[in-house]
């Protein structure tokens, strides 16, 4: 493993981390058969922004928070910043939704109908509006467009209308802002996704320019993905924007990061390390629904599996991995992989957390803070956020 | 393929046939991202067995409608099955929900507060109590019973919760009751489902008796399950007890039966026919979600399309297909499958449904009717039936 | 249905169908657990040209073969394009195999060794040269070159080592060769495959230039796949070079294309066609393994399915198809497409076989020639051709 | 995690932990494209012997040695025997195979020829032989038996021919004798294979009586099974004989265990545990093919994977879990077993190495003892053992 003088560089490296919270992920969330309402639960968007300051207080490495429109709608985007800013935390990307509305059954930026088309569009232009007002760097964009049914709509037309749209949405976009282009495997369209694969993510990007980034949702793939693999690819052409971080035994389970596959995320951000991905370019942000579990320590517990494996990437003993690769010692290199991933992390994160003012154990100081009891006693009537408000 | 005077057998096989629609097909259905509703939709149970009546009418092979409890719940249900008579069907399958309150977040007869299971119970006991008013003979039992992350609950002991409350079921079943025991790979339960494969439920049903049998829905099964294969061996066992109708390209999709792999369905058929499945004693049921498509319709073509799958699995030439397949010659057993396969069988059935009193084109028909734009003239107001009502 | 008039324009298109057989689908195959040797099997280059001339007697639509070497290495390849045009066929492409030789054990153009990139590099050098003597268009290149295990060897490092090695055989092409770059998602390498998606073929190919192409193997994707929605979208962005075909029920199983899952096969060839792709710029080839049946039948057998999934997509009703998707009307539009996928096309490519001046029943007439049976009695001594040979 | 006191009771259950490799792993293997040769790769039983002994020395858990006949077919087992006694390691399980003769291509006992059904009932018989002379306990029967295509063979019938199969060697067993029935998903079968699932395997378990039991093979479900969920269903029916351990990232990839999903190897060793299976009546053997690494350190790698999971399963704290599930606790239940997951417990499992007078580092002393080099210098000549001898 690496040796101690690295341990430092290792510790700096883990204190610079940032990973964004969604908004949503504090609020309401189910599956088709039920969503289970929780004491507690924000109401407001300035609640939810309460919530994801404890996480970053705790955990010391949740600077920012993801906005999903119009879920946080408000009137006065810069008043939402600052109420943020004096929570300790700031907005991050915003998140579009062209799928909640009646009009969008059969798609929203490639329906067969140009009205929708348009109503669509229009929405992601209100989102660039949104991103002026609270500084935001990232749209995030994923389409749940597709279809059910083999013939149901054309498949190629469908790609010359989202093609349109995005163009008309990079012409919009800011000097500072980028396009994060999500793509997904299914769900909610059953038989083709308009948007299905990190290929024709990137080929959208690549015709689009350089502010056009895919973003890989880990939960997004057809069983047996390998997903580092896609990030190195990604990294390797300058086209990886940033992360959903999630976990997933099935399809797109929305389960706590690091929960289902702890060493996949493991191997990812080894590669995103490998690929020169650990910077502020790349957004690594969680995309989860704690759909039975309480919402806050789920988020922090997310946070904290993410934190750990970045530090087992970061001790990968480099030399002897390259080593071992050259030599073709098949056992040797796998086995320096190994080393990093099978060492007990936690010690050297609760110091890391120490030193940025957060919790040596996040979970435990939450509980004690009381906190959690008190929202469930404070969030009386009203309505409790979730993903239909 | 068959000989012309065989074909008459298949005419009277096909004229025996007997598929049963789900009253929660007629409602709002969609997937955790949105429910559209439509116009025209029913609003009570009364109002979905008019359309299942037509269903019935237009196809002639769909005589029997399941009801769900508590979306079907009414006060009387001896005249809710006089309503039905009058309309040409009668009541099927009493299906039980355990899955849609709040108390059931974290499971219902395998919850591990007993309170929680003795009101699952309860529920179940009240089902029976249902079928001996409406004279149905199958309790069909789904339980979406599981856990999401690993540790959060004890998998074995959860399975003997599960027998305890399958067995006070089962104790309470009339003689001419059955229970059908469904099992599903996944969702809304993420980690582990606790009735996951056949053989679980299978294992369970052996245990309690001859009234407790297996059904399959086929889209309940793990990418590349062959579902003929299970329907074979439970047939041989003697625990097949029904299906699931529907059809998916990637997990529970629920889409129109035989939809997305019609070669599949036909093999299914194939099998059931071949294992001396296709009788009364096995309940062939569509379990479907027309989240973007007019429903009534779509009952319509699904009924159509099992009805084509078993009558290409009538044509297969027997004879043909055993003596190649005694003589190991692959090439030509295969063969003799997909020369049934390939035939347009659609001229048959639409005899077929004429000696019913069915109509040719069963689409058509509906259209022709009206009765889709009169619906929807009419079901103005009220609350639309759907998963949730 | 497509009108009686458009019927002759669908038989022409037929008549102008093209398969190309892959030589080695003549051999014997098998899995790693057994190979299957068959009497009658080939034991040269022009023993397996033989076989393929009778496929395309039979059939009228299979004039070419592919070449894999060093399989079907000669001395004189003039001599084996004459050997093929006096018996009615051409050569066709040339695959390259380098994963067979001791040293491509970790890999070939992305070992860490410069030495085995190099002989891996001089290996598909020497394939153009031999594409210079048959006139063959097309260079195939599948890489069985991956990882076993994380960390074997560094992801990136081995998409450099691709890179070059593509550049410097794109280079050596001529005017009129192409490169076909097919991907797999995983088999031999079972941890990270180097090309194991179109994405990645995809983006290697663009850099490369119009020259390169991508072949999609419909045994290559992982499970729930669209395949053709990546026809699509390859065929949109000018970037599909051909197909091999084959089926699949897990993995890449190499059955008889059409076989496990004929209306994929259908879906498949609807895109081509709708997106222009039914013309020779596409290649379309087999790639099959046929370990337990009969090969040259079961190469017969496979060019009628792809003859008759072509001739159900041709008779799509493109009008009412197009209509229907115009109106959002899902069934109606479903309707159209399903509409010929029902109609049974046998008699029609019977009659599109009788012009070519081939055979109504092919597979009945190979097996009254007599040449099954006469290849049995001829072919015995030597070295059967197999996988490894 | 679990107490001081209690570390040393989980010391005590590693020291009495029980391995056994397969000779199998120490020969060549590969795909079906390629299988690399290895120097110093044994050539006869006793070299593998010889191998296993090693493993087994510097591991301290490994005292047992399958056997797979014919590939390990004496004149003298008492010889046998006596020579892995005298190296300190004991012969274990004898595995059947009947799937690679010429007879075999269309099945063994399953077979439409009663010939060759006779024939491979023969060879199970001549394994019970051998048990008697080797004092074996445990049969493993795997059957590749299956078809390719729908239609091939009648699913029911090769049922009826394995059952009978199976009775004949189920009445011929001596009183201390047990038969471990494996399944496998698919592979060779790529239509429907005869022992697919757990379901099956069970249902003829139950019918032939307590001396016929389940085995686990890791590599061998669909895509999304929960593997520790039929193993706690299979303990808790009595119905699990033992494990054929190895890792997988797609198919049957047999790669070393633990190394592609290290969680997973835990929780089924944490469920072997909870039920009670961690006992010599639970067979724990490795299955694995090392096909591109040397063999003799990845078992000791695989080996001390298994180990140092149940290690890591030994450590959860039992009270704590249940506790948290008791209380509905999500996040706690699951933390409570991803707190002993966590762990480091390579130092733990060293120390219970010491104790048994083995090495701390057992590949790093494999390395030292120069056996590696030994072996490929004195094993010259002769046939190396592989999966066709």
């Amino acid at each position: 493993m690496t040796s101690r003088s690295d341990i430092s560089a290792v510790r700096a490296a883990l204190a610079t981390q940032a990973v964004e919270t969604p908004s949503w992920a504090y609020g309401n969330s189910g599956t088709r058969f039920k969503v289970f309402a929780r004491p507690g639960v924000p109401r407001t968007p300035e609640e939810k922004l309460d919530d994801a300051a404890r996480v970053h207080a705790h955990t010391g490495v949740a600077p920012t928070v993801a906005l999903h429109i119009p879920w946080d709608k408000v009137d006065d985007y810069g008043a939402l910043a600052a109420y943020a800013r004096e929570r300790g935390v700031r907005l991050g990307t915003v998140n579009a939704n062209v799928f909640q509305d009646d009009d969008y059954k059969l798609g929203s930026v490639c329906h067969p109908d140009a009205a929708v088309r348009r109503k669509a569009l229009g929405h992601l232009m209100e989102c660039v509006d949104i991103m002026d007002a609270t500084g935001s760097r990232d749209l995030k964009l994923w389409f749940s467009d597709g279809t059910n049914y083999p013939g149901q709509d054309d498949i190629r037309a469908r790609q010359d209308r989202l093609s349109e749209a995005l163009a008309a949405v990079y012409e919009r976009l800011g000097d500072d802002q980028r396009m994060l282009l999500e793509y997904k495997l299914f769900e909610p369209a059953f038989y083709a996704t308009d948007v299905p694969d990190w290929g024709t993510a990137y080929a959208h990007c690549l015709r689009l320019g350089e502010k056009a980034q895919v973003v890989v949702d880990t939960g997004h793939h057809a069983p047996g993905t390998n997903i580092e693999f896609i990030v190195a690819i990604l990294l390797r052409e300058g086209k990886l924007g940033g992360f959903d971080f999630n976990s997933r035994f099935y399809a797109d389970d929305d389960l706590m990061a690091g929960a289902a596959d702890p060493f996949q995320l493991f191997r990812i951000m080894y590669e995103v390390i490998r690929g020169g991905g650990f910077t502020p370019d790349i957004a690594f942000m969680l995309d989860q629904c704690h759909n039975i579990e309480e919402k806050v320590p789920a988020v922090i517990r997310s946070v904290m599996n993410v934190q750990e494996a970045t530090a087992k990437a970061l001790l990968v003993d480099a030399e002897a991995l390259a080593a071992a690769q050259r030599d073709g010692d098949v056992l040797a290199a796998n086995a320096a992989l190994m080393d990093a991933y099978n060492t007990d992390v936690r010690p050297l994160v609760a110091e890391v957390r120490a030193e940025l003012g957060a919790d040596a154990d996040p979970v435990a100081a939450y509980h004690a803070s009381g906190y959690g009891k008190r929202i469930v006693g404070e969030r009386v009537g009203g309505e409790q956020a979730g993903w239909g408000a």
